[in-house]
């Protein structure tokens, strides 16, 4: 199941300097492609951001100190296998897999960024992936974007792509990029994987910026089932091989770009949602008037995470009765009942203290069957707003979850 | 469904001074013994417990300040109607409900302690829950505690009591209590009701500390979704009619008291969880070696709220990695993955910062095959323990939510 429109875009603009390849190395099921192999130009450069969960898995480890080093040329992604809860074997099972893509592509180790996904604690199986880097170092085309797509997947239903074409001082760039993930979605990363690439240079502290502060308004806003991974990473790379420069965030070019970036995160992260363990609507949880943004994420992460709330929402049962009460358990000190008022999608289901005077249940029926839904929730305190994605809790993700490794 | 033994005693002991009516009032369903009247003896102590959610129900509002007043007589309960979201209106039908039945017991409203559990949002009938009462003082019976049991359900399968009788100071003293509650249930409260009673004499300090410590290792351990109800509510009751009184903790009985209390605290709550919406586990999770309480509970509870770890469980699926990544995810500063171990039943899963060396599936998989599961993480870094319960994720958990008020 999934919802909504395609999550792939219908053309992907190719970025110069970045080549993919896949092949099958048989991790999980015999004949599927799960490695991909993204090779990037001499030059290019990497940020990332990381799962916060302590337990991070031994390619995230690597990947960031092999991103610390610099110069990185090639990012190697297996499904299958996340190789985490492997202790010191699993660290050097990953350092196994970059030396032997590095030594097959005439790099140092360090050259090349591991990802990981897939079942937690079984070993990695480093020979069958070895002996897949031949086939994905031969496949390596700049058009090779959807069969990558494909190749990151695990439990998703469908491959995810966002794409994006435009003239900066006259010279065409391009943005394309990918994601991944169904279930164990969270705050602070997921098992989600996004590859967002540009061929615009930019400088290494301004990439950074984008990286961070565009990361934590799309994929740190999404939650399926409030479980954040072991293994998530998402990397924003500029090749620099489209011949616009971006040296700091006065340039004239800084905001057009970080707003094409922008679009490419959001549809990369929402088509997650899309996607989400057995979702049948895309939930949106806006917060306004709140006093900050704690209060606010509080808020709306107590919403999304409900499981009452995404039972009712599976049920299309404006049962506004659980919003409230999540909105009251959420931990906000000093929220008053009788100020806050809540909306679904334009309908208003509570002002003062209750619901709503004019709230029927036709009027909440209508919003409650349709696919995408706005929550929103007006603390009236203050000015801050926050906004998150989720999707509602259904028969098949309890079917996907129990029967996930079966 | 539910989980393991019976969730009634053989028999209630009843308590001198404590007498209980159940009569219908049609709120739901036609003909459902849905309103239960408890009828104290003059001089009866109560000590109650409420909800943390910050938009706590009408009655929950009124039956805290007419506890504050003093010399509780009756407690009124109703199931169907939660009176929550209701507004000035839920008010005035809280306070109209005990009014109605002081004036047909010929005492003060105080006197009257409310409790409404049900759906939220609806105005409360009063009308036919005044109408019922005659019927429910008719019916008051120092045994009809199995009745009461009954009258409180709401998507409750099974009616949930415990009892005890113990000899303090060469005199019979008898506890008994009651408990409701299937879904919604998380710390701090939950949608569930307890009601314990004894007839020794407590004095209102001691009575409070009990309450609330005892309330706190058993109530306020027990989780089934996270989702904390606006109506929760637990009275500890002292009637003083078996000629033994406790006037301090000092008193050589206290602990005495105290463990049977704990008892029949940790039995009814623990029903609730045997009843969980859709359960077939019990599950114990214990969170050891941790150097403060508030992080023993955050893993404990991080676990506990997983739906990836509760999914797993009802698949009885040893997935220990899904354990594991919670447990990361916890927001516990510092947490050594190489130091701590986690087990099931007496299995060891993780060890050494993975798979631990001895453990096979088969080992996992018979204990998951278990009805009854504890799932032991020693964070090995300091002596705080903490416990609390909880059930498996199911198919018949999202269809209950889903089709609550259809």
């Amino acid at each position: 199941m999934a919802v909504g429109s395609a999550t792939m875009p219908e053309h992907f603009h190719p970025v110069v300097g970045v080549r993919l390849g896949v092949a099958s190395a048989g991790i999980k099921k015999p004949g599927r492609k799960d490695v991909v192999v993204i090779e990037l130009a001499k030059g290019s450069r990497v940020a990332g951001i990381f799962t916060a969960n302590q337990f991070c898995a031994a390619p995230v480890h690597v990947a960031r100190d092999h991103l610390e080093r610099g110069e990185p040329r090639y990012l190697l992604i297996n499904t299958g296998n996340a190789n985490a809860g492997t202790g010191e074997r699993g660290m050097r099972d990953a350092r196994a897999c970059c030396e032997a893509l590095a030594k097959a592509a005439q790099h140092e180790a360090h050259a090349v960024l591991p990802f990981s996904t897939g079942v937690i604690g079984e070993p990695l199986p480093v020979d069958r992936i070895v002996d897949a880097l031949p086939q994905a170092l031969a496949d390596l085309s700049e058009t090779h974007w959807p069969e990558a797509a494909a190749g990151i997947m695990t439990t998703d239903t469908r491959p995810k792509g966002s794409s994006r074409q435009l003239t900066l001082d006259g010279k065409i760039v391009n943005i394309s990029g990918l994601s991944k993930g169904a279930g164990m979605i969270c705050p602070n990363m997921a098992t989600l994987l996004g590859f967002i690439a540009t061929d615009v240079a930019i400088a290494p502290s301004v990439l950074q910026k984008l990286a961070s502060e565009l990361g934590e308004i799309s994929f740190n806003r999404i939650t399926v089932d409030g479980d954040t991974s072991t293994n998530d990473a998402c990397m924003l790379i500029a090749t620099g091989q489209a011949g616009v420069e971006i040296a700091s965030v006065e340039s004239e070019h800084y905001p057009i770009l970080r707003e094409a970036l922008k679009e490419v995160f959001l549809e990369l992260a929402h088509a997650i949602i899309r996607d989400g363990e057995g979702a049948t609507k895309f939930v949106t949880v806006e917060v306004m008037g709140a006093a900050a943004q704690k209060e606010a994420l509080d808020v709306a992460y107590t919403v999304a995470h409900s499981p009452l709330v995404k039972t009712a929402l599976f049920a299309s049962d404006p049962n506004w009765g659980r919003i409230l009460a999540a909105v009251g358990r959420a931990g906000v000190e000093g929220l008053d009942l009788d100020a806050i008022e809540i909306y679904l999608g334009d309908v208003c289901l509570v002002r003062n203290g209750g619901r709503a005077e004019d709230y029927t249940e036709e009027r909440g029926q209508a919003v409650m069957d349709q696919e995408e839904i706005t929550i929103r929730i007006d603390l009236r305190r203050g000015t801050i707003e926050e906004r998150v994605w989720t999707c509602d809790f259904s028969h098949d993700y309890v079917t996907i979850n129990a029967e996930y490794r079966t």
